[in-house]
């Protein structure tokens, strides 16, 4: 025997008297629960004694897969994020497949670098949670024939898969609850227009309030550039300085809410007293806060569980049709919507 | 020309009449800036026209480098993770590395499983925010000489890197402002002892009681299995039941500190005005809790990307001295611990 030669997965299964598939499913922790504990042990010890060590980089230039599946997120720090990419790891786990995760910050050109990264490194497929409406990182990733799932967001147009929530029923949850507690007068803080999910929750603000026989009042909607704290807080005093009448916010998401806390505590306000305030996402401990924030609760750990098992029967089956699955949010009510707008609001008793 | 052939990079590079390793510098997006603009474009436009790809996987097979660093972390969910994470990721990045992030969730079968995958998985080097003050995985990293940094925990002992913060000073700093504020009867929710944080803060607390003139009272200290808020809860209910004549609790991390807030919520009482609460790392929206948790931070962006440089540098000189780095925290002072205690105490009025 060739002291120098590399110990080969043949060496080990000769020397344990097992088949080498045997030996490779040994070997391996994802399948090892396939061969009885008595021969995976003796192959794990015949491999040890060999010194034979499983080279997945040579597995993957063999087979051609990396069994590694890219993310792309706009960041890891918003609290959205962590449980849609534990979803994810954990669907991915279970069938052998690891993901890489990139925060791309919303910025196009550092996304663009990113998922040429990603192609170079030969990812067997991506999860992009950072889709524009229309995006040439999706058209990017269609060329280059990579098994696409987008999750969270999606693109106008409906050619890639996806695993979005429902936002225009959230909408509709959260708009028939303010009116249910006696809001006439809603404004509503809107997402950026040019992603999916601040697009849909846009227009489904329109649909809820006509659906309740409520006119949404131009006037009383708020821009943001970004789902951000900031932007909430910016919108929430500049819809007030322009028109102070209305007690009732429905913001697209929790973090814009959060900034309508800050704006309230600035004008010493309080949501759930002067003005009804709700989120949507239901992010970690935003039953914490002060008051506790009403808000629509997206199921994202399924989203993300959900976009992983997508994207691996994508693989396999590069050619099946094009899936859209919609996940159902529901509404969770807590003390920032919790009293009725008094007869006569401020300044007009 | 052999047409079946793949094109190699000395192909794009002939073809574009530079030298070879100019055509590789401007095909990888990390080193394209070393290369001037007219250059990089000729390049590749030429691969573009010839069918070029890179492959990393080959390339991994040649220099025996997968350019990916393996991270356990106990779980995404937590939110002191997301922004270790995020600086691990963007130190990592600067410098062509990706980090592969998987949850342990404490289990250390769950953590052995996966440390095999990723030594299998041939990553250059691992950061471990799981280690416990005796590990067998750490051992077991030592004993196959992957290159390998702790982070926020360490083991007892010291032979391996780490980055951990200041647990000691940050319990003195907690200490004496309850001391400051008055309170006398200070009791302490300690972490799990057999991770370095939960031992490290409960030494710290002995240690910061004895240097403001206080006593540590054994009653007073209520041990918790895990960093969660049902242990705080549980536990600040226990020492409750048991001696309810203190005016001030000190939690070791901010998710306990949280499940006291539910427990005093339970028993009609409110931190900052019956008991004073304080917690550690200063998590996201901790100042948005009802009331604003006092709280000690921990720089955890530094953190991840110190741990990431440093993973880094060992790869490169393995054989360098063991270096550990402590970085200092700041109390940050909120609404939980903002007014004195009442000279007498309920019950006893």
């Amino acid at each position: 025997m060739d002291l120098m030669r590399r110990v080969t997965l043949r060496d080990v299964a000769r020397r344990a008297g097992v088949h080498p598939s045997t030996a490779s499913r040994a070997l391996n922790p994802q399948t090892r629960e396939m061969i009885t504990e008595v021969i995976a042990r003796r192959v794990a010890r015949t491999a040890q004694v060999l010194g034979y060590k499983r080279n997945p980089i040579a597995y993957g230039l063999r087979t051609n897969r990396s069994r590694i599946i890219g993310v792309l997120i706009p960041d890891i720090a918003n609290p959205v994020f962590p449980p849609i990419i534990r979803g994810i790891e954990d669907a991915l786990g279970a069938a052998g497949y690891t993901p890489i995760v990139a925060n791309t910050d919303n910025d196009e050109k550092r996304a663009g670098v990113i998922l040429e990264n990603m192609i170079v490194r030969r990812v067997d497929g991506l999860i992009m949670a950072t889709a524009r409406r229309r995006d040439r990182l999706v058209e990017r990733c269609l060329e280059e024939k990579i098994p696409l799932v987008l999750i969270n967001r999606t693109v106008a147009g409906g050619e890639v898969c996806s695993v979005v929530n429902d936002d225009e029923f959230g909408m509709q949850l959260a708009v028939a609850h303010m009116a249910g507690c006696g809001h006439t007068r809603i404004a509503h803080l809107a997402g950026p227009l040019d992603v999916s999910t601040g697009f849909a929750r846009h227009r489904g603000f329109f649909k809820a309030m006509r659906a309740v026989g409520l006119k949404a009042d131009p006037r009383l909607i708020g821009l943001c550039a970004s789902f951000s704290e900031s932007e909430g807080r910016r919108a929430f005093l500049e819809l007030r300085a322009r028109n102070p009448r209305f007690t009732a916010v429905v913001a697209a998401n929790d973090l814009l809410a959060v900034g309508c806390y800050d704006a309230l505590d600035e004008l010493g306000l309080r949501a759930g007293r002067e003005v009804a305030v709700s989120g949507f996402n239901d992010m970690p401990f935003m039953d914490k806060l002060r008051p506790p924030l009403t808000t629509v609760r997206i199921p994202h750990y399924q989203m993300g569980a959900q976009a992983a098992r997508m994207a691996l029967a994508r693989l396999h089956h590069p050619d099946a049709p094009i899936e859209h699955v919609t996940l159902r949010p529901e509404l969770v009510v807590r003390g920032s919507t919790g009293r009725r707008p008094s007869p006569s609001p401020r300044g007009s008793a």
